[in-house]
């Protein structure tokens, strides 16, 4: 495995053989890649990806290095992208990039011989976050295919929604409703290489009690040149206990956090919301997939 | 030893135990909490605190994570604290929390099952820096009992000064002197459960011979409203040859650091200066704390 | 060796003995500071600087704490430079400072009993960039006497020329060219204590064929009070084919990077360009000046 664009860049072999590990991982398994340096290099700020992914490399023994925001760095001095990204490659064995731009990971992944690790790239995609969103539904049924999920929000500017189309292309859901404001529809460019059922929808009562998992993405207020259509938007689309009152018993609630609002804190006690334990198997899943990046050089 | 959110949640035992490991970890001893993550979450800036505490945990070889600031976090992002909390709780085995809202290290404890040590939150407490003015004391004096203890300067807003108050409630000094202008005196909810005598004043002159520990408190500027009012009470309570010459020659100055203005650097090589001497203290004690925090895990 | 602050703390041996050790760890060998705790103090921001320090410390097996801008820390509460060097001396080993006074390094090496590494100070120096930039030179000639330097762009207000002219002082190269707008000219105090030839001029045409060496330094935008007048000085200096084409062919183009648009991108792939190697070199020459620094203690 090298660089990580996209989902695509998974297969399903992949998927599973990090599934696995991550599983052993949480066993109790001890994994090293000792000596190694890994660039944590956030152009754009984050909290838990960055923590998530520092924490699984301090685990696996790595040494870690990086900036949090570009405030202060090189390319605050006017240094274009490509020469940073030369930069830390001198530096380090493998490079994390969160960046503002759509395509800045792939930019990267062509300038270094190192491998690129996409943490998320504007409205493009954000890879490893799939890998945590579908680690926790394998966790939970088992598998992933034959599973009816329903994605909610802001389907049109979410990278992690990109992703989870695009990852989910490696398995066999049933079908996947696609749940959003038609302003914030999923975009046709990723709709059109899905090889699985979709259904797209405004209402999520429609549905909502034949979902599996239903996914909800945070409906970003840099996303809206309006404030009040923001706050329409948002209100809207706020999961609370009528809606989980529909839900069968079994379905699970996913969302990659933060949370703002979206979701009633009534439904964090519920035995749908699985948010939580969703984010507890970031680590562990992170740690897999640097051992199998770093570990095949 | 659990969560440290109040100098109260030590005991007598606690600090004398914390000041004997301490002392041995200054001659040399070994120990260590390997494979452990701190997180070291400032939602507040801070200089000493955060470095302090990430030394003493680098020390430990600890592994440790977080943040200096709520800038870039998804805090700024909107999530709540408690969402915050439980990220850290997953990734962490220990979360050190600074924070601008007093009672936010509590809340902190309440939502999270790994030990959460109050690094400062807002105007409450700050219980590890009385861990290091008390260890200076003790190192001193051989005892912290009958001692004559004067506490100069914001006495309101200070939350040094309400740990160091209700910390000096685990043992039996012979009087304490709060010394204040009237509107920064210490609040009446600190003062109501103290076990030991004390004294309100004004003015330094009136005791300051009888002091065998002058402790003094940054007056912040951020505390006032009025720039003028600042200016003054930060003049008339600053320490100089003229104050340190009535102190007896084996008496101590403490001071939580950093210092602005409120004491004379003439005074910084007389024999009672040991502020610098204190901050030395404060790696080994912290060292003291998280391996008794984290090695009952 | 203990204070590196001017590239005039390095003798000639020194020199050829950082050169030899780096040589030696970018054949394999494998060298240790462990238990060791190296600040990075960065009171003004950097990228490449406090990232090769960073990643040549872990490398040793060193502990790294700081801060990478005083936004946030103490200093801007107030606290003066001797405090805060105070406080990291208390904390760790040796003391890497980078401040945005001329100076800053020179005054914390005062204060401190602890090794300080002058990371740039103002328009002072930035000796351990001279470091890199003479054993680039070393490695593609395999000497550094005898050698023509041309040195273009702003000699009046970049640290890394004062510390350039100055550490060339322990080699005899032929002759060093000046090249730069009459209102960046080298500065008078700088060049009256150097021991070899040097010409000043404002056309690099006129000498470029001569040159073993093209150095070439950022005009920074931060020097101007005019915008235009940065914009017209950046634009005249600009390395382009043109340029190029007229230099022998085994010269070589150094810069200390970041570069913004000084040299066309075109110049990258020409055999002179040796400035990502150069900046490839960082890592191992500071990691043997931290054992040099260390490992003596």
């Amino acid at each position: 495995m090298r660089d990580i664009i996209s989902a695509l860049d998974l297969s399903r072999e992949d998927f599973l053989s990090l599934f696995h590990l991550s599983d052993e991982i949480l066993k109790g398994k001890k994994i090293e890649v000792k000596d190694k340096i890994i660039s944590v290099a956030f152009f754009e700020p984050s909290t838990r990806t960055a923590l998530s992914f520092t924490t699984a490399g301090e685990k696996l023994g790595a040494k870690i290095i990086g900036f949090s925001s570009t405030e202060g760095t090189s390319v605050a001095k006017g240094e274009n992208l490509a020469d940073t990204i030369r930069m830390l490659e001198n530096y380090s064995d493998c490079i994390i990039i969160r960046h503002k731009f759509d395509g800045a990971a792939k930019f990267a992944s062509e300038i270094s011989d190192k491998p690129i690790i996409n943490a998320g790239d504007g409205k493009h995609e954000h890879p490893t976050q799939t890998l945590i969103d579908l680690y926790t539904v394998y966790k939970t049924f088992g598998e992933i295919d034959n599973l009816t999920f329903g994605i909610l929000g802001d389907l049109r500017y979410a990278r992690t929604v990109n992703s989870l189309l695009r990852g989910l292309t490696r398995f066999k859901p049933k079908i996947v409703y696609l749940i959003s404001p038609p302003t914030l529809s999923a975009r046709k460019e990723i709709l059109k290489d899905l090889n699985y059922e979709i259904k797209e929808l405004n209402n999520p009562y429609d549905i909502i009690s034949d979902l599996d998992v239903l996914y909800i993405t945070r409906i970003q207020k840099e996303r809206f040149a309006d404030e009040m259509e923001y706050e329409k938007v948002k209100e809207s689309y706020k999961i609370d206990e009528n809606l989980v009152n529909k839900m069968k018993k079994e379905s699970i609630i996913l969302h990659p956090l933060p949370r703002v609002n979206e979701i009633d804190r009534k439904i964090d006690s519920t035995p749908q919301a699985k948010y939580f334990y969703q984010a507890s198997l970031a680590v562990p899943i992170r740690m897999a997939l640097l051992y199998s990046v770093l570990g095949e050089q």
